[in-house]
């Protein structure tokens, strides 16, 4: 088959779009994408952008096109954070893969560590069987709410102007569908609203437009290599039943997800939701009780290693 | 297993609610759910409701739970509205199910036909090849739209203060969940949003927190006969796969279908939306544009019916 778009071999064939695409079409399309959704507001002379990133395929691909888009944008800056978590062999694996693309890519990296942050890794916290004192179901629960705090810690630091995260369009999907269905109203809101606080970097998600699978072979022909054992810790049960449930979905009516992303941002227009910002007592981050959830935390570990020394 | 209410032999898991429930506790649970969506604005004296009853079970148990919960107030009517839209066979069978039901239950029966009102019998229009000519996909689409628009025609005719359809928690959750995925805005406000207008009767759904089910459940138990074939004309393969769909989560999660609609009303309180309405030209009911699709298609026939005569 030939290229739908410059008549070259085609190697994909996009069903939504009902489309074939040679690599290079593939490619630009892509990065059209990514460049539509951060638009000329991101997109602009003296920048400077927080990454956030992993290593795997999501957050490598989201890097490596930012720098591609910001290579001739001037005085634009990139500055990539990855948050080590204390995961035995998991994050030295990651870590490795993140610091070669880094360094191929000749990208600023800052590693930022929980033992160094908390007091902990995430591994300690398990192991001595923090979570259930702290009354958190799963190390997810844990892990990612301080894993935000942190990243939003030091993009503030650099004087980040945004900080980017590799949230795919699955991940959209995935997380609409569920707030949907569980009726979680605030969650529906603040998915999808933007905080504005001087102590908190606004989120973009460059990767927004892109479906997963697409990520994949946009990583593959890319030669981005990325860390593609799932987290030890990690439960995602019901998301992968949602998962499954969009997959049928989309098979029904292809470019669905689309849809239900668009429907979704077009819903938040519509909503009129007004909730006080507070700030933590304690770090002064914008949160919704008096003392943030990370602060909160952090006494109680603090209580709790002094009653483990006693 | 004894009813988890009464002690009594239960015959029936209700799993969502984790309870095994015997024959008299169920039918009093189903006839409390009906109380509660209905509420004391509705179940009042002298008031006058219409039921729109098609001969399948969801409109036959709605109509039979209404009886007995409006026995006792005083001078409260209800009337039934059984609309036949002239489908061979299959219409036939229903107001036979119809005619003996309302006769049992001494309810007040009026039948509505398509023919007298519009001229056609659906089989008409669609052996006439009128569908493609009124630019309409689908049998479906034509029957809703007269259907809907024939009984508030009579509900408001018969001055009754509500108008009583048979839609279940699945057909709630179907078309919620259709609506979000197809980010079909308009959809999402105004199956919620009530029209309020001298020219629209009030539409009530009794069964709204009633799983499909137990719907059929609720009829075998109360001996109430229904049609049970499907419509000849129902294409219902997209809302099938929904359906499906919602299965599946409800196996996850029971009780996710009560979830669904919970945040579905919670959202709808927070969507500011204002929307003119207009009058329809010809009959004045309220309407997007500037007339309404039925006079607009009885036009449109009478043109075809015209050069058809030529």
């Amino acid at each position: 088959m030939k290229c739908d778009y410059c008549g070259n071999e085609a190697f994909y064939y996009q069903r939504y779009s009902n489309k074939h695409i040679c690599k290079e079409c593939f490619k630009k399309d892509i990065e059209r994408r990514v460049k539509k959704v951060l638009g000329r507001k991101i997109i602009k002379n003296n920048v400077k952008i927080g990454i956030g990133i992993s290593g795997g395929k999501d957050s490598l691909v989201m890097a490596h096109i930012l720098k591609k888009l910001f290579k001739h944008i001037p005085n634009a800056k990139l500055i990539c954070f990855f948050v080590d978590e204390g995961i035995k062999d998991f994050r030295e694996t990651a870590k490795f893969y993140v610091e070669d693309f880094c360094k191929k890519n000749k990208l600023k990296l800052k590693i930022i560590k929980f033992k160094d942050e908390i007091g902990y890794t995430l591994d300690e916290i398990v192991k001595n069987n923090y979570l259930k004192e702290l009354n958190i179901g799963k190390p997810c629960s844990f892990c990612g709410v301080v894993r935000r705090y942190l990243l939003n810690k030091y993009a503030l630091k650099e004087r980040c102007d945004y900080l980017a995260i590799g949230h795919n369009l699955d991940d959209f999907c995935q997380t609409i569908i569920m707030n949907y269905i569980e009726g979680n109203i605030k969650n529906i809101i603040q998915f999808g609203k933007e905080i504005d606080d001087d102590k908190f970097v606004k989120r973009i998600k460059p990767l927004k437009l892109i479906p997963e699978d697409e990520v994949k072979i946009y990583a593959d022909i890319n030669k981005i290599e990325y860390q593609k054992d799932p987290c030890p810790y990690s439960s995602i049960s019901y998301r992968h039943k949602i998962k499954e449930i969009i997959k049928i979905l989309e098979e029904e009516k292809p470019g669905i997800k689309f849809s239900i992303l668009k429907g979704y941002e077009k819903l938040l227009k519509y909503i009129e939701f007004k909730e006080d910002i507070k700030k933590c007592k304690i770090c002064s981050y914008p949160c919704s009780g008096e003392i943030c959830k990370v602060c909160l935390w952090l006494k109680k570990l603090e209580q709790l290693n002094k009653i483990n020394k006693n």
